[in-house]
């Protein structure tokens, strides 16, 4: 049995000053519950640090390292953070990461080599934050084969929808807010057209069948076209709107997309605000099964962080970590999609028409020719613009369906503006 | 490596099933997880059963197996299962079992004995059904300092409670209610009065603070004695009856309890239905994360079973299962507990009196004189008995002086039957 375990960290940003301060105040903690002393021997950043002693300016040092156990990768994006986890893997050393964005790009890469390797990759803070989730998936539900899940997965955009729907803030000033509390970066790119959600989605959904779920096979749609009428008005419906990750198996493959969506009040989901983030997975055997809590965060992600550290540490004292695998994969897996425009689902349409008899008629009857049937109708009154919004939600419709009825619908001269869509989920 | 690993099932009942069922139709991905073959070796119970290859009739044969690796210890109550699980940790096996009862009575004998034998104890199932709450506390957030811990963690009194609060059902039509689904047993007495709560709180408050917290260390009452009128009155006030568990670390010691407390129609406990359950964990650096699923039933219970040995399976293909601990314990850890006394808490109270002036004023003052601060007063119309009810919620106030308080004031003769208290939570 080993008794002090090495480990290196590169990059030292906000997550990183959270390890240490943990590590520092909770060591005690980790020695129980890991059996061994984890002892921090280098840092690695492109900058000087106030930890002179631990300081290392090139991270080949570190991960060429003998003594270092293992890698703690704290850059993020794709470079050097790839070369990072690839060679320190080469080099025999078992990586902790929070990086979802190498991880969802990379994934047959770092898996295939952790498995000729024999070293393992832990990567809960890649996903939901502070939320033990990745193990929940993985170890806590692996009895089950896996039907679904579902969750709000990234902290920026459900931020910005929580500013929204409580501060009928537009889009544009809910952002600069969220920027201001530190929850939207200077280029929330990623974040709000749902690139961040779709990595983690690819993330999840990878370990939960198997196979590398890619970013492309996902339908990506973010929130920085979104409404804040839409979201009055679904809040009028009793709905809020929230950023969904979504991946369900049905009998005609995978279904997998990210989109903003109508929530029920009373679910689950609307309860979950600002930074919060929540997954529901459901296996065969167990049903439905919640994780919530922080999905941003200096200490939230470091508890990730430390955790996987004590975690893999275990293995480590008894040297034998990647025996056995963390994360199952095979190359070989096919995995069968369902087509995007095969989706289904409730909707909620938003039509802005001219206040004139027989609208109504117009649109409906189109919609019934594309077979799509409708649950709700209402009419709002007309705004300053004298435009009038009619407001319908349909019963469970195949995508393709009511995309090809808004294509006809919005060709009318009736249509003031193009004819807003969003899922009604949960 | 070990390429096969034998278990023996004792006790074949619901969960028993299930948890074959599942091994069965997922034995492909109980492969791939943990990289053995799971085999069912021996199943013993006390009447014979319908897979006679399995069937041992004596416990002891298949503890004393030398090929059996997991003893999957599924009788429930403390006898036999106590010397089940002790004869076969002595007999070198590890094991799996869904036994509040027996682990939160004998936790020293077990953890001791696997600590001596160098075994491994899982138990996924016995706290909160499906939900893979203990991994998620023990692993999840082992970096975390835990300040507290708060749940839902009985389906049978959550079931009740539903039917009282929708349907407006006494306690006694409830009971049956939940006895005809199947979510009751019998004799219910373990779940109403509170003791099956407080065995999965002291087995959760256990691995928080790596001692033995006991049962009679916690202040338990029931839902047994609690009147539908006081349920419809909470939710006019925009709160939901649930029975909750809580341990919460103050400067003071750790304040341990079990009762029906008052939440906030808006808080995601309010949100947990039927036989579902949940658990909020709040670490220093995690903060507040919640874990919900299905408390009870054949296939969540089961999931969490074989979850846990696929988990156990990685230890053993390895062959070192036991050499480091998955529960810290130290008998010589002191846990401070918090005099229950000196609990604080918001509260509701409910006086019956007769309609008379000056009632209030009497109330208030005694309250007054105790230091306990009104926070809202409410006072009902005379029922159909010509009582008077009169609803009052505190601030923030320390039990023991709410107890003097409601001593003093239903002495008077204006008091017609013995005040209602119960925590606001959440």
């Amino acid at each position: 049995m080993k008794k002090i375990l090495n480990i290196g960290i590169i990059g030292y940003g906000t997550v990183g000053r959270g390890v240490l301060k943990i590590l520092e105040k909770n060591q005690l903690i980790a020695i129980r519950k890991s059996g061994v002393k984890i002892k921090i021997k280098s840092i690695c950043d492109i900058r000087p640090i106030d930890k002179p002693d631990l300081y290392v300016d090139n991270y080949k040092t570190v991960i060429k390292d003998p003594e270092i156990d293992i890698i703690v990768e704290l850059i993020g994006g794709y470079e050097p953070a790839r070369t990072v986890i690839t060679e320190a893997l080469k080099n025999g050393k078992n990586i902790v990461t929070a990086n979802k964005a190498v991880l969802a790009k990379y994934w047959d890469e770092i898996f295939s080599l952790a498995q000729e390797k024999k070293k393992l990759v832990y990567f809960e803070a890649s996903v939901g934050g502070v939320i033990p989730v990745i193990q929940g998936l993985n170890e806590g539900l692996a009895a089950n084969e896996i039907k679904k899940i579902k969750g709000i997965l990234n902290g920026t955009t459900n931020f910005i929808l929580s500013k929204m729907t409580n501060e009928d803030m537009t889009y544009e000033d809910a952002l600069k807010d969220a920027q201001k509390a530190g929850f939207a970066e200077a280029n929330p790119s990623a974040d709000v057209k749902g690139l961040d959600t779709a990595n983690k989605l690819a993330i999840l959904s990878s370990i939960a069948w198997g196979s590398w779920i890619k970013v492309k096979d996902i339908r990506v749609k973010g929130i920085d076209k979104l409404s804040v009428e839409d979201v009055k008005i679904a809040s009028d419906f009793g709905y809020v709107v929230k950023l969904l990750g979504s991946a369900v198996k049905t009998d005609n493959g995978v279904d997998l997309w990210v989109e903003p969506c109508l929530i029920d009040h009373h679910h689950f989901f609307a309860t979950v605000h600002n930074e919060y983030n929540a997954v529901m997975i459901e296996g065969d055997a167990s049903d439905d099964v919640v994780f919530y809590g922080k999905g941003a965060g200096q200490l939230p992600a470091a508890s990730a962080v430390v955790s996987d550290i004590i975690d893999l540490a275990k293995f480590i004292a008894t040297e034998t970590a990647g025996e056995v695998q963390n994360v199952i994969y095979s190359k070989k897996k096919n995995i069968k999609f369902l087509p995007h425009g095969k989706s289904k689902s409730d909707y909620y349409l938003r039509f802005s028409v001219v206040d004139r008899p027989g609208v109504l008629a117009k649109i409906s009857g189109i919609l019934g020719e594309y077979g799509v049937s409708i649950a709700s109708l209402y009419q709002k009154d007309r705004n300053k613009d004298k435009k009038v919004s009619i407001i319908i939600t349909t019963h469970r419709a195949v995508s393709e369906k009511v995309a090809q009825a808004l294509e006809a619908i919005d060709k009318l001269p009736i249509i003031k503006a193009k004819t807003v869509k969003l899922r009604i989920e949960g």
